[in-house]
């Protein structure tokens, strides 16, 4: 059986490709659609893809400053996509503009992403209190990693319903 | 710095409590949605809730064999939630049947994940090869969990738009 450093390293790059697949999966997903039908709404009523597409940008963008890695590379991204719903009346990048974006945020979370080790990564994310994080360890980066691969895959789910 | 031994039971809890915050999530949305609104399509077109419910219980039940539990417990929703698509014409089981078989899948992938420890959950599942386990350590069954997580999350995404 293998050492346990070597057992915590590979349960870190499960994680990650777990990321790296959801987010090859909206690249994908984002190529296949027309400017048109991403200007859908996902069913009646509901987000348009556009709108999810920002949403997760600005999602991804917030994973920065939240890793301690920097400040968001597109700040008013957050007012439009975060703070306020789709059809607030806020203008929205195009397409284009915005598959640009998701591009350097990833690129800029993949830096950052390849030089953190287990330690790093097990390490207090900058929204948990050191108290809180005494008590509760699973607070840390990589579980936000975690949880927002989710958050990007239930979007994907509803963006697929476009085409 | 914690022990490596500590590092590695705190990832796999991380990964099984994202498992869980799924399938709670799940619980709490087919709770909040009437049986009507769960025969719906979660877009013109597309699948019912009531079809994709059976589909994440029939994927969750597969988990129990590829994971080495066991048998399924519901082998004839492979027929009609896996290998067929939603309207083939196949009955369905009622809502509060599907309900049912969803709490007792999930109890019994509970108790077997409960007594997998960390070597368990680095070791192979049942479909991958020896060789090419050897090649790809990451191919184990706790990346089956992970993978099944983002299943779900992207299911329920399309089936949270129902209500």
């Amino acid at each position: 059986m293998e050492t346990t450093a070597t057992q915590s390293n590979l349960l870190v790059k499960m994680i990650l490709m777990a990321w790296d697949a959801q987010n090859n999966y909206l690249n994908k997903l984002i190529s296949s659609l027309t400017d048109e039908q991403l200007s859908k709404e996902v069913s009646p009523g509901k987000n348009t893809g556009i709108y999810l597409l920002g949403h997760l940008i600005a999602v991804s963008d917030g994973m920065l400053p939240l890793l301690g890695f920097g400040d968001r590379l597109f700040p008013e991204m957050e007012e439009v996509f975060l703070k306020n719903p789709d059809k607030s009346g806020k203008n929205f990048p195009s397409v284009s503009e915005l598959k640009q974006r998701l591009k350097t945020v990833n690129a800029k979370l993949n830096t950052h992403f390849q030089s953190t080790d287990v330690d790093g990564w097990l390490s207090r994310h900058t929204v948990v209190s050191p108290e809180d994080f005494a008590k509760e360890p699973h607070r840390n980066k990589l579980n936000v990693v975690i949880t927002r691969t989710g958050h990007m895959a239930y979007h994907i789910g509803q963006m697929r319903l476009l085409n």
